[in-house]
């Protein structure tokens, strides 16, 4: 059974099944034990404006899907939230189960109904755009993007 | 003469300044005079996600533009460090003299020098497209958004 919940710092095991998953996504690249527990205390310590989302298979205990919703205090809308999507992931051998159906639902709620975000935003590309709009997300604009070095 | 600088919130007057300005952008709704000193604060306090800049004429000493950096402390790629330009808006009388690339430009080379950034990402619509490719940037994806309510 794949339950979602909210990312645990406690378990030190997760760290890389973590960078494993994410690692289907992006470049991980590979930071430190130190670096990372850094890195979670920092965003657990900022918990208004971060909270990810894991899939967790209680069969085996592993992590096989995330996603992070970035939550941004802006000035504009009376000082209104706005809720980023990023780093939505799910494991190559646990597709085609709805997890990332379930964990993005799961933020849009959470963006609307915890952080009272006005909208959620988030970039992907063409191919999985029809995923999103499905879930309710409209095509909005383009995004820019620039790499350093 | 027009200076960019750190937003600076001693400047009560700036609020309304800024509230004008923003209004050209988006919908900037009417929050509180202490609705505003808090995010204000929190803002502030969050130093490490948001950097604000301001162009203010010296002459009359108000805010003819503004952008923002919100930084995104990752997970992904050694834990790095991705930034997010969010409203960037010139006053409808200060355009045409390069203030929105002045800013920009700042944005970008802060992001890199004073984050680490790895990247820096936003999302713009197809006309302002071209804008942003001048300054550096690259067509990456799509933007989905939804709005509640």
């Amino acid at each position: 059974m794949i339950r979602i919940s909210y990312v645990s710092y406690a378990k030190r095991i997760w760290r890389e099944d973590f960078e494993e998953l994410l690692a289907q996504l992006t470049k991980t690249g590979s930071a430190s034990l130190e670096t990372w527990q850094e890195r979670y205390r920092f965003r657990q310590q900022n918990s208004a404006t971060y909270l990810t989302l894991v899939a967790v298979d209680s069969t085996t205990d592993r992590v096989v899907g995330t996603a992070t919703l970035l939550i941004e205090h802006k000035f504009t809308r009376g000082c209104g939230q706005a809720g980023h999507i990023e780093d939505v992931v799910v494991d190559a051998a646990h597709r085609q189960q709805h997890l990332g159906s379930q964990l993005v639902r799961a933020l849009l709620d959470r963006a609307q109904s915890r952080y009272g975000c006005y909208k959620v935003t988030l970039h992907c590309t063409e191919e999985n755009a029809p995923f999103y709009a499905k879930l309710g997300l409209e095509r909005k604009g383009v995004q820019m993007a620039h790499y350093f070095g």
